[in-house]
């Protein structure tokens, strides 16, 4: 590779995210660019909204994929929410929740924060005990935290949410198309995503739904929305039948979206959901039958992102510049204090699969033997085989 | 086209943007995803700071593209730059303009107004009053205001400016790559663009630069910068050498903008610079041969985007219709109070071409026609030819 030309090698992508993306999703990223005003533009981001509703679990109108990554995804959630003073409950067990707060923060709105230990959820009585002392707006819960690999439970918590008439603001980055998220039924108002995870397109897109009522909200604050380039009411005139031009939606993205959208719904949800599951009890299976552990109890864990304990005296950088040099490889590593800690093993979209899960052990495998770590990789494969036979 | 798998259509662009891409840029498009993080990626983003210097004509070392599209780069630079109070003046002649304004308010800072009539530039001798009768911190303004085809020159208030010491925020949406820009002659503080007008990229990414200045502006702040997404502080750790995860770049559109930037180096600035100017003229003496009229005068008029009045008793939509459907050619229509008057006619990138010129004319001349309009194409046909032979 010459210097003054820089060009993306063909890795293995099993961190946490982007992942490796289906060849009909790389195809629709070369159809022809047209105007995003163009009548047939239209039909195809109304296309993605209609493929979105499903996955997100809802009927929101309000259904679409904002104009940047994941992260635009949740400003554009905080930043419509909430205004300054608002009392909003921030439940942060993780990096990302704590990225929630930040933003937060900067809308001036008044977070009350409930931290929990990375590596568990939120607790539903400690919610339930803020309820009980303060009224507030907003409830923030990030669904599958990124960072760490643990589901949070919604069903308790959506009860109280809605005993108590607060908004959910919710992240589910990582469960969005792997795992089923429940808009509707849990009375989620705003909620986000990104394309690159378990929807399997190329990263720039943020998928979003907003509840009837958080529109409505939205529609009277007190003060305008801070971020003109996320004004869901501008984004609804433009998404909606109003169609007034409000960024130039980038076709490409939206081709390749609309594409890893209808891979979904032709695999179908529970099938979908079902690999993910099936793939995830395989590699926690092999590789705790190889002597290695998890970060989450089982009860938690997410299916999609996998977060393995790094054994002593291994050391995380060697370890992951070694995959990524001789096997093209790429995991993730820890975030925060996690750093060094873990290492985050993607099995989403097109990537979760048997073939990725077992050539990770071995390559893990090898990677470890050549840090002193010796691991039973034949174990590690057997218990991976029967939980892929099951 | 069924109606439950909508598809682009192959349309000839010609409007404000998207415009048409060059095969080389679709085939960039499809180079496999990798991490953000990636040695291999951040080379590549490197180099697209790189070849972004020269065409903002900087030296500024935090020079990148936005995750997201042209007004992400708007709200980039305004939000960054601005706190609430202080003092802005904002140079609106235009869409464009008025969108600044809008988030210059949205940011709770003081702005003044100076407003002129669309289709027209701002003179500098109104910024000059201004600045003898107060002190601002910025001064807002359009290079090439996409909503009217005007050219602001830069030289005068540049100098005004500087003697003042207020900070320039600067608009090249509609130039860069397709005019010169020259951000550190002209002492900008922060300028952005947009990835699919004269650079020729799919719409998603918007070029930026900050000069030292704003960044240690940006740095010693009262108010912590209120977008998270497009916090330059933040950007700049991913960016820069620090290489701290902020959000997940798109690596496929950075491919592709990577991509365009070579096509710009190998044609060379100059050369580009040259494109754009002979096949504007071409299309002017062309349209005017034909009996139609330019909207702008001819000392401010851009290059990349020419605005076109509308014969009295022709139907704009109408128009426009019939040539999307016919020719599948796209041309924009007017914003604003512009609406109805005006057609915007995109020669930007690969568009501008000698092709393009006289296709467009063929067409248009054929749908005035139905309108009852009679134009005299083969008066305008030579007159572009000569234009194209000078």
């Amino acid at each position: 590779m010459a210097s003054n030309r820089p060009e993306a090698p063909l890795r293995k992508l099993m961190g946490p995210g982007p992942l490796d993306i289906h060849p009909r999703v790389y195809q629709a990223l070369t159809s022809p660019v047209i105007g995003h005003l163009d009548p047939a533009y239209l039909k195809i981001l109304d296309k993605v909204g209609e493929l979105l509703r499903p996955v997100f679990g809802t009927q929101n109108r309000v259904t679409n994929a904002a104009p940047g990554t994941g992260t635009s995804g949740m400003e554009a959630c905080v930043a419509n929410l909430l205004e300054p003073g608002d009392k909003v409950l921030v439940c942060v067990h993780g990096y990302f929740g704590d990225r929630i707060r930040q933003m937060v923060e900067r809308q001036e709105a008044q977070a009350t924060l409930i931290e929990s230990e990375w590596g568990r959820p939120t607790d539903p009585q400690r919610i339930e005990e803020a309820l009980k002392k303060d009224a507030y707006k907003v409830i923030t819960l990030v669904h599958a935290e990124t960072s760490t690999g643990v589901l949070q439970p919604m069903d308790a918590i959506a009860r109280l949410a809605k005993a108590h008439g607060a908004m959910i603001l919710l992240d589910t980055v990582t469960s969005l198309g792997g795992i089923e998220v429940k808009a509707d039924e849990w009375g989620i108002d705003a909620a986000y995503s990104c394309s690159q995870k378990c929807i399997g397109c190329p990263p720039g897109l943020a998928p979003v739904t907003f509840s009837d009522r958080a529109i409505r909200a939205a529609g009277k604050r007190k003060h305008p929305i801070r971020s003109w380039y996320l004004d869901i009411g501008l984004l609804d005139k433009y998404w909606g039948s109003e169609r007034v031009y409000h960024h130039t939606s980038s076709s490409s993205l939206n081709y390749a979206l609309l594409e890893a959208l209808r891979l979904i719904e032709e695999e179908g949800l529970s099938n979908r959901y079902a690999r993910h599951l099936k793939n995830h009890r395989a590699l926690v299976a092999g590789v705790e039958a190889m002597g290695l552990k998890m970060l989450v109890a089982p009860e938690y864990r997410l299916p999609t992102l996998n977060t393995v304990r790094i054994p002593e005296g291994v050391d995380d950088v060697q370890v992951r510049s070694y995959l990524l040099e001789k096997f093209n490889l790429e995991i993730g590593g820890g975030l925060g204090t996690l750093k060094g800690k873990i290492w985050r093993v993607g099995l989403m979209g097109y990537s979760s699969s048997a073939e990725n899960v077992l050539f990770f052990m071995s390559a893990l495998s090898r990677a470890l033997a050549l840090q002193g770590c010796k691991t039973d990789l034949a174990a590690g494969s057997d218990a991976a085989m029967s939980a892929l036979d099951a």
